[in-house]
Order: structure tokens, then sequence, then C-alpha cells
């Protein structure tokens, strides 16, 4: 709980860090089509916040394996970023994570809490462990989703280098 | 060259906000075999500050394609790091940095100056913009690649949610 929490406690200032302040056009890029920019990653992450991690945490409490998790809204940031700017969906996700971190703390979970059963809609059952560890592991993809397409904005521009960047060339190795 | 300085001066404290401070399971972590821990990346970075970007950039306007790079040695660290903490690693790292914009500042590039080109001893003839675009993603892949090592750390801990977590399930779709 404390190395999860270690990470989780983070995640607002190294995407304050990261990109805060950058220019419009960093903000606004994607990869393409229909995938992501560092803008929409951060209402993804407030949409978490809001619907995904401490609600489901209560519901397993609450309700054990009875009542599904209602299905999270993979979508929500491009209703709800709308009109928006950067800094205050920033400042939104830190103020959000620290209520939540406050209120996993008000839990007082213990092990045997930690292995207690929820009903995920589509992957069935998971425990509270699991959730919370997810939690952590979803927010550095999210991390790693943003440097990734800032890069990509470079793919050309790195020239020959191009070989060597895992990043550029979708290596992960 | 704005837009690349305003990812190259943001890396130290994103870095220093998604790592510093926590616990030395997370700092040691890595990918398994030879793969790099965070704590062995910083080092790399700080190697990069000292003998890679700047020094090669002087090198291309002293002498052009007529003197080749030398060899960037990618595992340095390992000597270089050894009896260091993670917190000095990353204050040596944010003060080379500083540094290195500053050099760069000092060089007024113009265009022109960014199309000239330079040798590098693998890869062949190169430009100095591409050598400052591959300076920035050269940074976001290492950022990519900390975040990456740690969520690989709950692999298992997340159980079912692997599927949707590409970050550890190596998709990076």
């Amino acid at each position: 709980m404390e190395e999860a929490t270690a990470i989780l406690s983070r995640t607002p200032s190294t995407l304050d860090a990261l990109v805060r302040g950058l220019p419009d056009g960093w903000v606004a890029a994607n990869e393409g089509g229909d995938t992501w920019s560092p803008f929409d990653v951060i209402g993804h992450l407030i949409q978490g916040e809001r619907t995904d991690w401490i609600p489901r945490a209560r519901l397993i409490l609450d309700h054990g394996e009875a009542k599904p998790f209602e299905k999270f809204d993979r979508l929500a940031q491009f209703v709800e970023s709308k009109g928006r700017t950067l800094p205050s969906l920033l400042d939104e996700f830190a103020a959000l994570r620290r209520e939540n971190l406050q209120a996993l703390e008000s839990l007082h979970l213990s092990a045997d809490d930690l292995d207690r059963r929820g009903r995920h809609p589509a992957l069935g059952t998971v425990t509270l462990r699991q959730l919370l560890a997810t939690w952590v592991a979803h927010d550095l993809d999210h991390v790693m989703q943003v440097s990734r397409v800032l890069a990509r904005q470079y793919s050309d521009e790195v020239g020959p280098w191009r070989a060597y960047l895992r990043i550029i060339s979708g290596n992960q190795g």
C-alpha cells in the first residue's frame, strides 16, 4: 500500500512538470486518427478519479461481487474537457487525487480487505488489491503515453537516429 | 528551437517528480536481465549531458563532417553512478541540463546553422537540427522507460486488468 501510494501521489506533479506551460502545438498533439493528446489524457485521468478507482473500491467493500462496477466511460473527456484549459485540468486532477488518497487512507484497509472481491462488468472477478495495483499501473501507462505522443511529433525530425529511439520506432525492447 | 527547449527544460523536473523519494525497491527495479532501473537511467542522462549533445553540437559547428563524433558510452553510468544516491544524481542532471541549455542559447543558432552537417560514427551524415530533435526525443524515450519499468513491477498484481494495460501487455497501440 505504501509503495502504491508513493506512485499515486507523484503522478499529478509528474504530469504537471511534463506538460504545464508547453506550447499549444505540443498540448494538442496526438498520434493520428482518434488517438489522444496530452490534453485528452489529463481529462481521462480526471474521469478516473471521479468515477473509477475510489467508487469501485467502495463498491467492493460494500457489496462484494453482488453488484458489478459501473462501466467506465473511456471517452467522457471529449465532452467534459470542452472549453477547459490544460492548467485548469492539471489543477483539478491534482485536487481530486489528493482527496482520493485521503479517502483511501480513511478506509484503513487490512490485508483481508485487500483480498475482497468485486465484479468487473467485462473482466469478471477481481480483488481490491488488483484494483489498487491497476490504479498505479494505469497512471504510469498514461505518463508513458504522454511522453510517447510528444516524442512522436519528432519522428521525421530525428533523421537517422530514428533507428535508436524506441519511443519512435515503436520497439519497446 | 523554442519547442525543443520547452521539453528539454522540463525533463529534470519531470523525472524528479516521478522518482525522487520513491522507496528503494522502485528506484532499483528493472525489467529483468541487463535492463536498466530508474537509477541507471538518470546516470545515463547525466552522461549524455556531459559527452553527447552539446559536445556534438560544437563538433558540428567547428568541424562539420571532417571529424566524426566520439562514440557515446551507453554503459558509462554503471561505473560513474557507483556509490551515488538517486537525489544526488537528480541534482546533477538538473544542474548539467541548465548549463547545457545556457550553452545552447549562447550559440545563437540560425536556420543555416541547424542545417550544418556532422558525422555520426555509425549513422553517417546527420544535421545539427536532427541532433537537437534527437536530444528531445531521447529525453522522452527515457521518461517512457522509467514509467514502464515502474509499471511492470505490477505485472502480476493487476490480475485480469493486464489485458487493458498497454504498459504491461507490451502493446503500444
